[in-house]
């Protein structure tokens, strides 16, 4: 990638457990510039970088690789503590922090743009940002933001819970539905205690895409069906070392269980090593699809997403296609039961004693089902 | 009140002017220790204190007055950035904060109270509060809140247009609905720029309630009317000295307005030396209202509101009115246009071919007026 005169930035997901300490993640940022990374980002999923870790992490990289390495700062805003973090992540010499413009913040988002304008007066460091621009972007997205309403969160506050189950509000809501469809939503609060718990036995992983549901999941197979009783596909694989090493051992009776249940070796190697070169393959599928163009870039994103991917090369012709919705529109405005209701429409089986010609009716109206 | 063992704790509200330095809220601290406080409060009412002036203000007064007086920092959460001036006037030797637990928290509100006992793990600084118990105030509030939807603010983000309009969301929603009274909700961009003109004329007095109100208002005018073509009664007593002094001198012309238009001369002194004690006048009074217990408390109660006091005293035998509204009623999930409407009600005409005995007829069922 530097070979083309790419920028290559090496990320590392922060997390917190009884295993990590700041210096930790100072040590993996030296192991990824001895890779050859441009850059270094700490990125905070799950809200959980508190100030004074932000604070020691960055001066640590700072004095231990070098004053002119760039450190990204990439927080979300879930507990409500990160723009804290920032401001000290930036005292101790961030050189970039990331947010969002203030009508897309907060919630499981970033935090404001224009606060960190307005926090950084009078401190010495400063953004290049117009107020006045900002607040256009800010008008502009307030009014996009309700035609993606059905995409929002429904967290608008804080959720300081993350800094013990370390689940992020998202997961949180998609373990819930599923905890529901298996009739167990009275359960969750069991999920929650177990999540801690499958994550020590794993050793201690971030909790980020794909290992959150990795590991969420685990913990309500635990919860439903007995601790370790039926292990994921994935959750095996990860007890194996087939996802790469963790901060802290794996329990060995789970990794027994979890070689025993798919006859697969642990190992202890990079698991990619383990992959064969599979360029030409790909590339001889992805250009028999329709719609393909033969391009590197439809080679990777077959290669990333093989079940999406041949349908998005027969239809992209048509352009993007909008999910926004109108939110003025009374079937927006007035659904029930999760179907739009037309306003003149019955919604429910009404009776009426209709008097036609001198006569009186039980009429029945029921709506169109 | 000091002579009755109460802690008198004297309060200065922020606000930010081309007048307003960092030192001016020291040295108003310094005179209201020298009257007597116990302690001093740094109430930041629209959330326009930032990091640095939070640092500022709280290490002078420690350094000016005693490190051994009590500070006390206000904020509301408004614009964002108030959550790290907390961290900075902590750091600064704040010896107390004010919060709310997450539930009741942010927008115009408070910053969250578990979200600060987080935020400063591992700084050296710490509450005593226990997070347990946090979360369990947290949910509680949780469930009673929608049961107040009514009287929430709209504001669920963050509002940094504060810092230069200094208007805060509460009064930014009162002037639209007063400018849409009188058909000119589409002037709201005239006022905004009005505000700041009219505060400055005003000689910068904090926007705090009722001087908020009254340059509100008076902006609305001059926008309506012409500039101080009209003046309130208010606005013209706030000219003309009866508020108190401000920070800086008040414009010469509007002065000379409010006295032609009041008949009221300018002052230089403390307005209420002005007044005639009439605490005898006041007790003779209460004591003659039916329900009035003739405590002092009921003496304070009517000086202070003359026109809520008579019917509170005949009704609060009947005790405090819940004004909250159960949010699961199909009444309040489904009103329509501000009338609930019943789950099985028609909504609109709608034309039915009902089939009966073999014939059909076209029936209309109109909703019931």
């Amino acid at each position: 990638m530097r070979r083309t005169g790419k920028h290559a930035q090496g990320t590392i997901c922060y997390t917190i457990s009884p295993l990590h300490t700041p210096n930790d993640f100072v040590e993996m940022a030296e192991k990824l510039l001895d890779l050859g990374c441009d850059s270094i980002c700490i990125k905070d999923m799950a809200a959980l970088l508190k100030p004074q870790p932000a604070f020691d992490i960055v001066k640590g990289i700072k004095e231990t690789c070098g004053e002119d390495v760039r450190v990204h700062v990439h927080v979300h805003a879930t507990t409500g503590v990160t723009m804290v973090s920032l401001m000290k992540a930036i005292e101790a010499g961030a050189d970039c922090v990331d947010t969002a413009i203030s009508s897309l913040s907060l919630g499981p988002g970033h935090n404001p743009t224009e606060s960190l304008v307005e926090m950084l007066e009078g401190t010495g460091f400063q953004t290049k940002l117009d107020n006045e621009r900002l607040l256009k972007l800010k008008k502009y997205f307030a009014g996009v933001r309700p035609r993606y309403k059905e995409f929002l969160s429904n967290i608008t506050g804080v959720e300081t819970e993350i800094f013990s189950s370390q689940i992020p509000g998202g997961m949180l809501s998609n373990m819930e539905s599923q905890l529901k469809q298996q009739g167990a939503g009275d359960r969750m609060e069991e999920v929650l205690a177990e999540v801690p718990k499958v994550r020590a036995d794993a050793g201690y992983p971030p909790l980020v895409t794909p290992s959150s549901q990795i590991v969420g999941t685990q913990a309500v197979f635990n919860v439903m069906m007995g601790r370790y009783k039926v292990l994921t596909g994935e959750f095996a694989d990860l007890m194996l070392g087939y996802y790469g090493e963790t901060i802290g051992p794996r329990d060995r009776h789970v990794i027994e269980l979890a070689a025993k249940q798919t006859g697969k070796e642990p190992i202890n190697r990079r698991p990619a090593d383990l992959l064969k070169p599979e360029w030409h393959e790909l590339r001889d599928t992805t250009v028999g699809l329709p719609g393909s163009n033969g391009t590197d870039e439809d080679v990777l994103t077959y290669a990333m997403f093989p079940k999406v991917a041949p349908k998005f090369f027969t239809t992209r012709a048509e352009g993007p296609k909008s999910v926004a919705k109108d939110p003025g529109a009374p079937a927006a405005a007035a659904p029930e039961n999760g179907k739009p209701a037309s306003p003149s429409s019955v919604r429910a089986t009404v009776t009426y004693d209709v008097k036609l010609n001198g006569k009186t009716h039980k009429v029945t109206v029921a709506p169109v089902k």
